[in-house]
């Protein structure tokens, strides 16, 4: 696999921050034709399940070839490594914390080829190191000069042991499935961590209730938001495959005084 | 007109969410040299109005042949179609529930040649088409073999009705203007419906008044925010050629609990 | 020094706002190839001060030849003039009201050479100039034709008085170093005034006590985040060589109720 050209970055810096420039700048100066892309800055400050999961939900529709770098990385400057990732058609880049967990999921699941590396070679770092921001004087410029050629094995060595999360899977039972609030995004929608699969053979009308913490609040899965007068709650399929609880043109994390974690059950009225 | 190579993004997706992210990897898989910019991701949730706006005054300024995509949706996956629009030097493609309104009615009296197709060849869409994401399964890819050199014609039929929202005009009377205010910029400044043409021939000194809400706010246009001390209330000529009111090195929207709604008119003293 | 191709843009207009897609829109019709990073949108309404702050952080990780265009410009449209500046291997065009003064500090320290232009050749800027928008119809077009290959002489005059800020500098005794919070970045973290530099030769150890608005907040200064557990209040080196003020895994602003100008000291124990 040769790169593509493209580097996605994907942080918890937020919008305030030129932190993120300094890194587009570091990239730049040593491969001024890298195409640099924002995959999502606004993961939640040292939250790396949430990175992780916007990995597993984005990552996979950009070009073959392209490195997607990711800083979620409360443990900078300690002991932890940072690794460089062939996993399928993409290069990845990020500390050794659990961040992409979700992708290697995918990719066992679907059986597609990884390798890991650690990267080592001070040879491709910035000069200087600082403590806390790996993301500028380590990550950056290793993307860089993979996109200018530099094979992975002469930036690092084969990585051994890498850190995975523990990811809360639904459970599935005859009467009931189970679930979590798993993300809310920026509409305020409720996104769980079940996926659509699951419902497989199960009736989607009326006759299933969904209760979030405990109480119920819509019968049956809709199509779309369209579908109920605005001000409904709804649940739906979300265009990540998920089971998505709304309020139609609406804010259901707010309306709902839901957050992430929350439990969602689908299940049959008695 | 062929397209310039540059593709523009208004949404109201806002800053944490990936899906802009998603939508730019799936225009450059399909078109790897396509140079994607960032319009505005700060639409209101669902405010079709709003993100009308926002298209009249800023897609102007992109070069000849640019594709605006734009994606306020709340109707997604129901039966309004998408449209794909020439309309004079630039192509649209969003969905026909108004938000080209404005961009039109600019056409409409500059008597700029408009065509508009309705996206019906599934052939250059994504595989899978979700319910509730058309700007990633549709709009993008649409947008991409566009860029590649497709025709609009091989894309979908001409359209025959096109959902226009209502534009609330300004009162244009002798004694005096009654607007409203049209938006509130990250600044907090109020602009308002009022374009500075009605005011032609009217004396903008402190003969005139201005007011909010049916209190008055401020006498006189002023040409520029440094002209008053910090902290006034001032009415100027915004960069859109709208009345605006600023409060000086402040914030109108909060020092004045204003709105978008709020009734402003522009008087003559007694 | 020749152009790199690349244009930044530091502004105040924040996440909203479309007014930095006019830019970008303006630039692009006049020079194509130009390719535009956003350094940083979201300096303070207004805040000269940060604004210079945020380019002495992060312009110089851009490639050479890069040309920065900075607008946090509350006197748009009065007597102030707008500068096209070159500094070491930038060019800089921001209005002539101090947010340059930290880099031109950092030149002078290390004998860079500068050379400081006033924008005034109208024949290099939009047709029409708006009162409040300079960033649009002066800086970017200026930008773009610079890139073009256009030398600044051609666009302006030798530039006499350069407008800079005071910046207070911390005080630095035997006993103590006085500095204040100068900024707080996206995760909270409270960054001083203080360069490492100033620490050298002083112990860091636990005998260091740092007090905040006249509170001791902690003792000693760690390498990173992770030395420490969550929730602990810390100091240590931030990646720009300042003295900063954290709480891992926390937000240190809220949690320690902080802003800017916040008194900071370092001190022997006694």
């Amino acid at each position: 696999m040769h790169p593509s050209g493209f580097i996605t970055l994907t942080t918890d810096f937020g919008f305030d921050s030129p932190y993120v420039a300094a890194m587009k700048g570091v990239i730049l100066t040593i491969c001024p034709t890298a195409q640099i892309i924002d995959l999502c800055h606004g993961v939640k400050p040292q939250n790396v399940y949430l990175g992780a999961l916007t990995l597993e939900k984005t990552a996979r529709f950009f070009p073959p070839g392209t490195v997607h770098i990711a800083v979620v990385d409360p443990g900078v400057g300690t002991s932890r490594d940072i690794l460089l990732a062939q996993i399928g058609d993409y290069y990845y880049i990020a500390p050794n914390n659990g961040l992409l967990t979700r992708v290697i999921r995918q990719a066992e699941s679907t059986r597609v080829p990884m390798k890991f590396y650690t990267l080592e070679n001070r040879g491709y770092w910035r000069e200087a190191i600082s403590n806390t921001f790996h993301g500028r004087d380590v990550m950056a410029p290793a993307a860089a000069h993979l996109l200018r050629g530099l094979s992975p094995e002469n930036m690092g060595a084969p990585a051994t042991s890498i850190v995975q999360l523990e990811i809360p899977e639904p459970v599935v039972e005859t009467s009931a499935i189970t679930g979590m609030v798993e993300d809310v995004d920026s509409f305020g929608n409720l996104i769980t961590n079940i996926n659509a699969k699951a419902l497989a053979g199960r009736a989607l009308d009326d006759s299933v209730q969904i209760s979030l913490s405990g109480k119920t609040v819509t019968q049956g899965v809709c199509r779309t938001y369209g579908d109920k007068p605005a001000g409904d709650t709804i649940a739906l399929i979300d265009s990540s495959n998920r089971v998505e609880i709304a309020v139609v043109n609406g804010n259901a994390a707010q309306a709902l005084n839901a957050a992430v974690g929350d439990k969602v059950v689908l299940g049959s009225r008695q």
